[in-house]
């Protein structure tokens, strides 16, 4: 699967080895966020650049508590990418960056391959933080973490369902990669529109239909409806997609009884998720947040520490593949 | 007066020993602001989150330095509320802030009450920097450190009149519950349709007439006229209210010899004081916004520091009572 | 030259024996960010504010960067002059800041002689990091550092060809002052509007002509055409300035064999300065970038820490001589 890597593009094409490492190192360093001293001097003099060209306040929040928890410096870029750049391209804005020796860039971009393309032409780690509709994988790695600690099972028997906005949805990329690695079951849900039969190449299970979807399920995973990203018309209104597919207290009665909810936040409570279901005792909604930190505190750790191991595989994420699926990525299927 | 604090929410219901106690410890730390190494290492480890729903360059600046000079990492997230929540709530985003292990959320928003309601919803120190039209505490104990560095006598033979927007005002609200509860004589004054004759519930004595209001007073502070917040009409024009209550030499030469002028800035120079007032001998408006990283870092070590004791009667603070002040609130007087 | 001072305004009247010094010290720090650890103790404790009224994500990252490698405390201030102040002078904005003790405030701004005015209200360091069309100093600094690292022979057998918008450009003026002191040959070269005459009395040589100007040249340094800024008729479009201005290989071809191409960035490629060139291996532009943290570390060294010297004559720049250089100004020419 390619040499290790120092960058985190995406989840597709890391080794189902390497998500373990990662969510190991994350859990043991949960604990660190619930100390007196909450600080590991491990990032000592290293500098971690968040750049985000995307607003993001709670993903850049979390690796900014990541980092100078574990005692690096961080230096946050929240811009349009129109204001920042002043006619600059992407790639002179990354290596003017790059020139100021930084370890790590955690990149938020509107353009689906952004992370990867900057990987390409810097020379310190690159994080994708979010890149378009096509991969976020931290934000897959908390899910993943958070569903193993309350999940005591083999992966291979949980049956996980995706619901929402599928063809837009970063998150759902990521998870469909790391969750398909590690053996999970996959079912997506979602209107036609927006669930393209190509993710049938991914490995998953696709269902239009959310109360078939959720039936059995061990973990549900609500997507963010984007009202930003509508500009198609994919449904008729939202009102409309909350009545077929708001994931509400009676889908969640199909379920496992033990089912856990997941959402990658924010909520818009009564589009995508009724209020009761991301309040009510299955959501695990604030321990993915929590998890968050951990996650990113370990892939910080696994990129920047000389000698610690890297990612294997991640170089491999394809952009190419966004929103429209192909051969290419059916690769990271096991 | 209820349990020990780990929210300061307002000054209404703090007891005059609380209040002396943190002026006690921000007397203190003003020389570390002075030192070659402005330094202490009390919050090593700690995080202290700005959420800065409301625009202030000098309070976030202020509690950021203080919250370094103790060691703390500091956070910032100043953005307006329809940009951060993306549609979120702001029990979910305060939910989330908190689910990454802050010690302390400190939170400016342009809702009155908003502090409290967060102290409501999550387990982390909750410091109020400004919430609508209701409190402001920290700046009234800045104020009240301000004022007691200079004037060496008992609180009780003090006159502090406040003169300006007194029903818009938190910076107002807060210093009348505390300058009442250590025992100060209170005047406010401002023109009829901005301050209510309810004021006198709150112990204050009532002026129209700013030249009556600054007799042999030893204190004048002087509010700031918000133009941004004149959406009523509750003066005719900028001018008129200047001709009025402008803050110039003939009416302080009204007050006693040794008055000191305070103000909370940012000030509009011939608006609500004259320049010769607000750059002359009495004013110790520079001496304000020293004492306020001194004040902020006894907050954050008295919040946060397992093992100091707190703030009691915070929680007090009623927010339902802005510009409408009733009987409740009354209790804050001693 | 006057007495040591705690300021960097600008780089007329600094002498070449302090601008060496300033080199000498970044020059040995530039190993400071290629370090497992980067980071020096030398400020701990210390305050640096970045006061950047107008925009710039570069120079405040690489002041920012600069400062924490040095372990100062980095506080942050971007934003346009209107919302920062509320209606707030300057000055009050400024003697606000340095009231919480700041040990430098580092100051972008579009007004002239705005660095030089803050110097005069406050009793903290102030840098320079460009005020309107007058000084850019440590842009310049880091140009003179880039250079001195390439060409190693004395400053008097240089010459030095800057080519763009001579008339509106910081940059070119901060590096005609110390170009001069140093006793290099500069010539400046641009259309007649953006070239005024007075320029000769700094002891530059002046062209219309790229093509001349280049001849022979040890070093080139392109100008940013600043889109935002040409609000005046000075050329009649980019296109017909890229065709005679723009640095092409051709241009280049007519220089020295081992000459080099700086570029203060972000650059627009095809107009002041064609792709093949800014990424052609005459091209230290990465260098510049790289050179500006260290060059930066320097200038908080010798301006913050204790016992450290200053830069002496840095005050004497005058704001005055912007776009309109008189006979004041000629006393930087040695």
């Amino acid at each position: 699967m390619g040499n290790p890597s120092r960058h985190l593009l995406g989840l597709e094409g890391v080794s189902a080895e390497d998500i373990t490492v990662l969510l190991d190192t994350a859990e043991s360093l949960i604990e660190v966020s619930h100390r007196e001293v909450k600080k590991l001097p491990t990032l000592r003099g290293k500098t971690v650049v968040n750049l985000f060209v995307e607003n993001s306040t709670r993903t850049r929040t979390s690796f900014e508590i990541a980092a100078k928890r574990l005692s690096a410096d961080a230096v946050n870029i929240s811009t349009s990418s129109s204001s920042m750049t002043k006619g600059e391209t992407l790639e002179d804005t990354a290596r003017n960056l790059a020139a100021m020796a930084p370890d790590c860039i955690v990149v938020r971009h509107p353009a689906s391959g952004a992370a990867r393309f900057l990987a390409g032409v810097v020379d310190c780690s690159i994080i994708n933080a979010g890149d378009g509709s096509h991969e976020h994988p931290t934000q897959a790695l908390l899910d993943l973490l958070t569903i193993r600690q309350r999940k005591k099972v083999p992966w291979k028997d949980l049956v996980v369902t995706i619901v929402g906005d599928i063809l837009h949805s970063r998150v759902a990329r990521s998870n469909l990669f790391g969750l398909r690695t590690l053996g999970a079951k996959v079912r997506l849900a979602g209107p036609p529109t927006l669930l393209p039969d190509q993710f049938r190449d991914f490995g998953a299970e696709l269902f239009y239909d959310v109360r078939a979807a959720a039936a059995d399920a061990d973990v549900v995973m609500v997507l963010r409806i984007q009202r930003e990203r509508q500009t198609g018309n994919f449904f008729p209104s939202l009102n409309e997609y909350a009545r077929y597919y708001c994931l509400t207290e009676e889908v969640i009665a199909r379920a496992k009884p033990d089912v856990i909810i997941l959402h990658p936040g924010p909520i818009n409570r009564g589009i995508e998720i009724a209020s009761e279901v991301a309040d009510g005792p299955y959501s695990v909604i604030m321990s993915q947040v929590a998890n968050g930190v951990a996650l990113r505190m370990a892939v910080l750790f696994r990129l920047i520490v000389p000698g610690s191991d890297g990612i294997r595989g991640s170089e491999l994420s394809q952009a190419s593949v966004t929103a429209a699926p192909g051969r290419g990525a059916a690769t990271a299927a096991p």
